[in-house]
């Protein structure tokens, strides 16, 4: 068996993830041995993007069986993979969708059918996504973007990226404002690096720009990605989300979320009950990566969540792979409907 | 002679600043031996924070006088000062003064007494800065701030630090959020450099996170510095202030602008009037400093704004070394009037 995405390989029964802590100075392929690999990688952002860790931990877990995993210790590694990262539900849903397999159903290729269900369902989510916000984006636009949402960050196209790229690909003329996304830089690492090799046009700024972007350089819209979809339309996603939506509607720039479904939380009603990480101290007083490590800050005390939550009031247009939704359909229940799916 | 603040020492007829480029690793004293250098260590930002920068030109021309140079030289040095940091009126004031000197008075003396007049001067205004913006905080306040507006930006206790400082020292249980502030991370280094000096009880955050904050940990007030203030009550600081004030109008949190009078461009009306030096683009790829270099992003376009312009209607209050403006207070023209004291 053999398939692959920008950021996961599966070939000769060996799994390998491309380390996004090492982007862009190195492409490393780091092998996933095992389940408790992978829960590291989470951890450390060495795998991230919220639908890409949801796909790299069920194929996590089908290598997992066909290398004899019993079926007590697949599920003892489907619960840790599960916690691995408590604001993403996407990981939550793939996890929950491996373990429907019973004891009877369990062996390597049952496992690895469900698993790799997952993995082309998230490609063709993309898909959809990336065609339904591609229909908003006019012939010349600059598009603000935070965080990495593109190849890395999915098995497909990406979510906000996707769009980006499937609208550049219609040879709309786009301009792109990438946020470099403190502390852990995955804008400036990561979706700069996409850009670059997918030869869309676009600029690196600062987080503390976005505003006087808007005013100065008349961004056309805001595309971002989501962690969790409340069912009310309140999102989490990468911090500074929130601060961008605020500015966006300050300045009557219209903003949007991209994600699949599988980022829809059905248990969730409200933004308040998204439970958000909160990272290392020391990631706030420098940096560190495969580029080298330092510090910058004496050492002090910092804050340093992970997510922020946007409320769906400061939100013009959710845009899932069943289409764009607006505020009205968000009051009239639809999103509900969509997550009990 | 021998006069000295945090960052500026002039004994033994040598002028010596503290390197800010250098802090908080190393405690650098850099020799000042012609305005040149001057020049360009306001360039590099070793010397920073507009009071600051007026103040160490002004007696870098002294001590250039004391050396013998000829009215000529002042005034074409003088010239090259003024035009060193575009945004910063203070610098252009205090140069302005310094060319007040004609060339029948000028004298080694002459010229050292009006640039001492204009040191004395920046330590009274921050102190009378520092009362006024002091009344206005309780007895336990969240302040969150942005950059560096301390005693290393000013000869005297600072601005929005200013206040900080003096409500710390009556007593007042204080707390202080300061944003790193990307790409040049003066909060990252300086203003946790200062806390832990002062120790006042603080945390250090991205800059992305100052609206989850105010939603989540209910700062009390925005208390930042001022590179330049129209009459309008429009104002420029630091980048990443604009966004910081949109931030808290929408959470009603008050917002506070602090500087001394000599921030104030009578010429000046409105915000869109103020030059916004641009910087050089790898700032925004990496950062570097005397902690170390280090470029994380690709090559890639960047934008760079120094500063930001601030509209008045997002500012609550005016805190100047003559007392506390309100929104009312500009529109009726007081600050036109300071201005042109």
């Amino acid at each position: 068996m053999k398939f692959s995405s920008l950021s996961l390989r599966y070939e000769n029964n060996k799994l390998s993830v491309l380390d996004q802590k090492a982007l862009p100075q190195n492409e490393v392929w780091v092998e996933v041995v095992d389940p408790d690999i992978m829960v590291a990688l989470i951890h450390s952002l060495q795998v991230r993007g919220a639908p890409m860790i949801g796909v790299a931990a069920a194929i996590s877990l089908a290598d997992y069986a066909s290398k004899g995993a019993s079926y007590s210790d697949y599920v003892a590694a489907a619960k840790k993979l599960r916690a691995a990262r408590p604001t993403a539900v996407n990981l939550m849903h793939a996890i929950d969708k491996m373990l429907q397999i019973s004891e009877d159903q369990f062996n390597a290729d049952k496992v690895f059918k469900v698993a790799l269900g997952i993995f082309e369902t998230d490609r063709k989510l993309c898909e959809s996504i990336a065609d339904y916000g591609a229909e908003l984006v006019g012939q010349k636009e600059h598009i603000l973007t935070i965080c990495n949402t593109g190849g890395l960050a999915t098995v497909g196209v990406g979510t906000a990226m996707g769009i980006i790229r499937k609208a550049h690909e219609q040879g709309k003329d786009i301009f792109v404002s990438a946020m470099e996304t403190r502390p852990l830089l995955q804008g400036g690492r990561l979706t700069a690096w996409e850009l670059n090799k997918l030869n869309i046009k676009g600029q690196l700024i600062a987080d503390s720009m976005a505003a006087t972007l808007m005013r100065e350089q008349k961004v056309d819209r805001v595309i971002v990605g989501a962690d969790r979809v409340a069912t009310n339309g309140d999102f989490a996603n990468k911090i500074g989300t929130y601060a961008l939506a605020i500015q966006a509607k300050h300045h009557g720039v219209p903003f949007y979320m991209a994600a699949p479904c599988t980022t829809l939380d059905p248990n969730c009603t409200s933004g308040d009950q998204i439970p958000i990480e909160m990272r290392e101290p020391n990631e706030v007083l420098g940096v560190k990566g495969s580029f080298g490590e330092i510090q910058w800050a004496p050492d002090i005390q910092t804050y340093n969540p992970a997510f922020d939550v946007t409320p769906a009031e400061l939100v013009t247009g959710w845009i899932f792979d069943k289409g764009v939704f607006t505020q009205e359909d968000i009051k009239s229940g639809k999103l509900k409907d969509l997550a009990n799916q």
